[in-house]
């Protein structure tokens, strides 16, 4: 018997029908003899609807306020679910964030977890009781309500997994589990039964969006095992062919779990993002500083950053921002950063992809970059940039060429082998 | 500079544009210089949405989940309200019920209030905020979420108001006060500039729909001036104006409100009952018992009720249940009763109306009874029950005679005089 945490996304909560096979699903596995903590997102379209309600009112609406509206999406969620429960004879009781309490800090629409009191749920599971908790929500020492941001449902279910110390936790989603890249692309790719949690971050952080990042982290910082899993099987499929489906993020203190592992798990893309140079700066300390300090005061996120040596006194530095973010970044840095570091231009490209390849392996394996950059030479692809982390190799090129890119990478470290 | 309690119903916030239309016009009271506490309904239809949900998942929905359902239909409304309100320059803050708090039993679905704790609404208003409070729901002590039943966010209302000691309470509906009786039934009736507490009371409970019977309960215990005002008026029209249109429900110590009474103020009716007798039962002890008490075992509510004066040790019991529970009550008394207590039948009639007559006034003049009594007989119709309390005087007649006697006691009591 195992205490298991499982989320529940939009998709598969955004009926009335598919809240009833929530509901047969968990109840199966309360059959089999398991502790069961369900989080349930807000149903498919209600976050947005209810948010659009406020932007109508407030084109930049409250934060405390929005946070008010938009918490009450999961708030129905839960008590429709509970509700399915009862219907085919689970018992279960439904709390709110602040009803559990998950203790938040004070930054409205993207707070962070402080403290999940676990008293309530432990209670209700020794009676018995499914507990059905609201994802994305909180509470502050204040009183007043909390939400994660996006996807804060997955980061509700992991950390309540690391509260109770939860044997594993099921991410139910419309994906069978993590790939070795995006089948859409590339038909050959594979469904990976493990991967560490460090690889699923750098594949998070590198496009793939199976799990949100903060609830990788968390996974990873409290070492919870968690599992994705489809949603979309028959909720009648036996628990021990369920619970062993899908894709289970690992630690890398499990040696059977290390041996295992291929020398690259994946391959990641992300076309979201635009590349901006800034040519012949004075090399001198504080120059990185000086450009993208004015860059973060504005809010914008800035992802790979490459600094050339220098030469003559002088450098280039180029980095990455979300497209939406392009023309933004490029203005403030013609109007506030130009005249003050007097460089020579700025310049950027709005067409780019990153694309990376990610592995535990990578580590204790030499010529893997040397590898991946053959690779793509022989396909005449030019590398635009390059950045590395100890598991990932990451490359900005053409747009044009992701798919080739993708395509032949995956092939090259033999990731559509079984 | 008054404490004012503002509720608006479901209909005066049922969109974005309406939450604009509440916003000015609490903004003008506030502009005034008062201070505000701010009452509203979920939006327009949205209770009825969730409940639909509910039932569709559970067909009688489990009371404590339904509670933490329906509660959000509010708690959305808050949100959007004080948002409205940031956007026109306003200070202000929401509350949810168990922020508040406002504590309540545990009775899920129809919760009674037991205490409000005033101080953080206190504190916001001593620093200039409007606060936006969540009608309908409470906490238990149990830290469960709780609603007061349909109609609920008058007795919120109306319930905050008594415990922050409000200057006066005011109701915003969609009709503009309360009437002699229904305008669409007798063109000629009035508006009533106020009406006293136990009228009002006495007028809910004969069929008027203007307030929930709870929430007039309310302010008579607590004493809470609660005056019933238009929401459909222009939203800029002058304070001064607004504050004294509608009308105003007083408490009969002021003398001067008491002069100022007409003998009758009102008129009511209703039209959703069935009369039920009982024939030739013995006259003894207990047999009211006897005869109603399975019926309120059944949770059927039982209104006017008589029993004649008995005659060669029988007498005849009638009373009159809600149409919808008619055929339930008399295959009650035919299987459970009518064996047991030895009576010689059961009748019932489904095609009744209930037209009462209300008023202060009633007690200090004699014949007034007199003069309903043969206003009816002057038209031919046939009394078929009397039921009297000290301010009211109500009679059972055909259903198709209501419009008739409405209409003729509207004018034998001069309700059409200024």
């Amino acid at each position: 018997m195992a205490l298991i945490v499982q989320k529940f996304g939009g998709t598969s909560v955004g009926s009335v029908e598919r809240i009833r096979n929530v509901a047969r699903r968990v109840a199966k596995w309360k059959a089999a003899g398991h502790d069961l903590v369900v989080v349930p997102s807000a149903m498919a379209g209600e976050t947005n609807r209810l948010i659009g309600l406020a932007q109508s009112l407030q084109p930049q609406p409250d934060a405390r306020e929005l946070d008010v509206v938009a918490s009450t999406g999961e708030q129905v969620t839960i008590g429709l679910l509970t509700m399915a429960l009862l219907e085919i004879g689970v018992k279960a009781r439904s709390y709110t964030g602040w009803q559990v309490r998950v203790l938040t800090d004070s930054a409205f629409t993207k707070s962070r977890i402080i403290e999940i009191q676990d008293q309530k749920i432990r209670s209700d599971l020794k009676a018995g009781y499914v507990a059905v908790v609201a994802g994305f929500q909180g509470m502050d020492e204040n009183g007043n309500i909390t939400t994660l941001g996006r996807g804060g449902s997955d980061t509700s279910a992991v950390a309540l997994a690391a509260a109770l110390k939860a044997d594993e936790c099921h991410i139910y989603t419309d994906v069978d589990g993590v790939y070795t890249t995006d089948p859409r692309l590339v038909p050959e790719a594979r469904r990976l039964r493990t991967i560490t949690f460090e690889e699923m971050l750098e594949m998070a952080g590198a496009g793939s969006k199976v799990l949100q990042i903060r609830s990788v982290e968390f996974a990873g910082k409290y070492k919870v095992p968690t599992r994705v899993i489809s949603s979309l099987t028959d909720p009648d499929i036996p628990v021990a062919e369920e619970g062993q489906s899908g894709t289970l993020i690992t630690f890398e203190e499990d040696p059977h779990m290390a041996m295992e592992k291929a020398v690259i798990s994946g391959v990641a893309f992300n076309r979201d993002e635009a590349k901006i140079t800034v040519h012949d700066v004075p090399d001198r300390p504080g120059i990185a500083y000086a450009i993208l300090g004015p860059i973060a005061d504005a809010s914008i996120d800035v992802d790979v950053i490459v600094q050339n040596v220098g030469h003559d006194g002088m450098t280039d530095m180029t980095f990455t921002v979300h497209r939406n973010d392009y023309k933004k970044a490029v203005k403030i840095l013609n109007d506030q950063v130009k005249p003050h570091i007097k460089c020579r231009a700025v310049s950027g490209d709005e067409r780019i992809a990153k694309v990376s390849i990610v592995g535990m392996g990578m580590r204790s394996h030499a010529g893997i970059a040397a590898q991946m950059f053959r690779t793509l030479a022989e396909e005449g692809i030019n590398i635009q940039m390059i950045s590395t982390s100890e598991i990932k190799i990451t490359v900005v090129i053409e747009e044009k060429y992701t798919e080739l890119a993708v395509r032949v990478l995956h092939k090259a470290f033999e990731l559509d082998q079984a």
